[in-house]
């Protein structure tokens, strides 16, 4: 099933209500140009799938809790491309918020878009009020400062790193948020979902090393090589290119194993690894076949 | 009744929530740092006086709304006084958060405290779920890019400024959301408090720009003389000392008018009358009485 049509529409209506005539236009156009056109909307197609496979009873909650996270997950990337973070000229294909639109500008769209994400949540409570509390504890939880993508970037600015949580806060929390959001807004026990998101976000962490190190610029839409000019962890730094490759085939495997008991199980686990796939940068999908 | 330590409870439970093992050191510093000591905390305490004036039927989740507002305005402070915004160097009477932190740790802090804000509305659900969604929206719409704070600071950056609008959004709607969300906190009607929480914003506008003006930098704790340095717009200004400080006390007396009938009605406004005497630079205070 294809999910892009419900979430596109989904983020659409959400910077919509947020570029109303109180927004100062160049806000809203930055806004607009920090969502669309987006990546390859990882995050909110995995919330959405879970949602699926455990029964999708409230769609409108399960599509607000995915663009929730997609709305963050841009939040995160401007503000992360900031010249006090990576100063990064080039996302997506384009040139950076803050490039396009100035500091102040990049600034308060990641604030407004961390903003937009409780509150797009907070719109879709008609049906399941009571599950509103939950979904903002798993989405807060994924990017404050208690393990979530705030504390990850922060750790950047630590004498001592503990790679692993660097990892699990910058990239697996959200991903771990993905499954969880898309299991409770559906309904399920949720926390059970959490395992799976965190090796899917970890397999997509050692596919962005991967790729940021063999250097595909033109197929990420940024620029490469940046790991190791800005001394970042990085799996391939860490590992080599060959035993990183070996490592994202066996996070793959882990995931599908991974997946929790729910009705729609065999259709995920196969989603899961064709999405999975995905990950690997093209010209290395043989080896890791 | 002192509702301080109501409100300094609330906050250093939240602080203490995101600082855990999982947040970075220096983050959690950092956190703690944009809290405490407080300013006047001027709007967790209109946010709780209204809630007391409304019967307070939910004190966890009254202090519970009363503390993400100030979180929030905790945040905003932190991330105005940006180099690339104000480039302030003292807050409250110490080196501002980017000084004594670094930018990227600003940056990341007042993205977490945003989050932390939504966190602990969350958090204090136990009682009253049905409330949740509603407090959700009304301090979103605070802080967000349709007319809250984040909207206020990036009519910085657009050529024609609606100065109202600006006011409003910059500094009036987190207070019409303290007033408002202290009203649905206990179970009130809420948008009826709206108009009053907008006013006391204006008074306190004005009373800063006031305050910018005439100097007293020791007792606000911040450099003065900010707007003229930075063009920005000034009721100090635009309509000189004299009709500021009377535009302050009519703003003062429309306050009280204002307020909605509620089981509390009298002491409320007596209440308001007296904490927006205190907006008042003390050298002036003579002038408007």
């Amino acid at each position: 099933m294809d999910l892009t049509p419900r979430i596109e529409t989904t983020l659409e209506l959400a910077i919509r209500t947020a570029a109303t005539a109180e927004c100062p236009p160049r806000l809203a156009d930055a806004l607009h140009y920090a969502v669309f056109p987006g990546g390859a909307r990882i995050r909110p197609r995995l919330a959405l799938a879970v949602a699926l496979a455990c029964g999708d009873d409230d769609p409108v909650g399960a599509d607000a809790a995915a663009a929730a996270i997609e709305l963050l997950h841009c939040a995160s990337l401007v503000h992360d491309d900031l010249p006090c973070f990576d100063d990064a000229d080039a996302r997506r294909g384009k040139p950076s918020l803050h490039r396009a639109f100035g500091e102040p500008l990049a600034v308060l769209a990641g604030d407004a878009l961390i903003v937009l994400a409780f509150e797009t949540l907070a719109a879709a409570r008609v049906r399941r009020p009571s599950r509103l509390a939950p979904l903002v504890g798993i989405v807060g939880r994924a990017v404050g400062a208690q393990g979530g993508i705030t504390a990850g970037q922060a750790w950047e600015s630590e004498e001592a790193v503990d790679l692993a949580a660097y990892h699990l806060a910058k990239t697996g929390s959200l991903f771990a948020a993905a499954t969880v959001a898309g299991a409770c807004a559906a309904g399920a026990p949720h926390e059970p979902w959490r395992a799976l998101g965190e090796t899917i976000g970890e397999a997509f962490q050692v596919a962005d090393d991967i790729s940021d190190h063999v250097g595909e610029a033109a197929a990420l839409g940024k620029p490469t090589g940046r790991d190791k000019a800005l001394s970042r962890p990085s799996a391939v730094l860490e590992l080599g290119l060959e035993a990183a490759v070996a490592r994202l085939k066996a996070l793959v495997s882990r995931a599908a194993a991974q997946v929790p008991h729910c009705p729609g199980e065999a259709q995920f686990k196969a989603l899961i690894l064709s999405e999975t796939q995905q990950f690997m940068p093209a010209g290395l999908k043989a080896r890791a076949a």
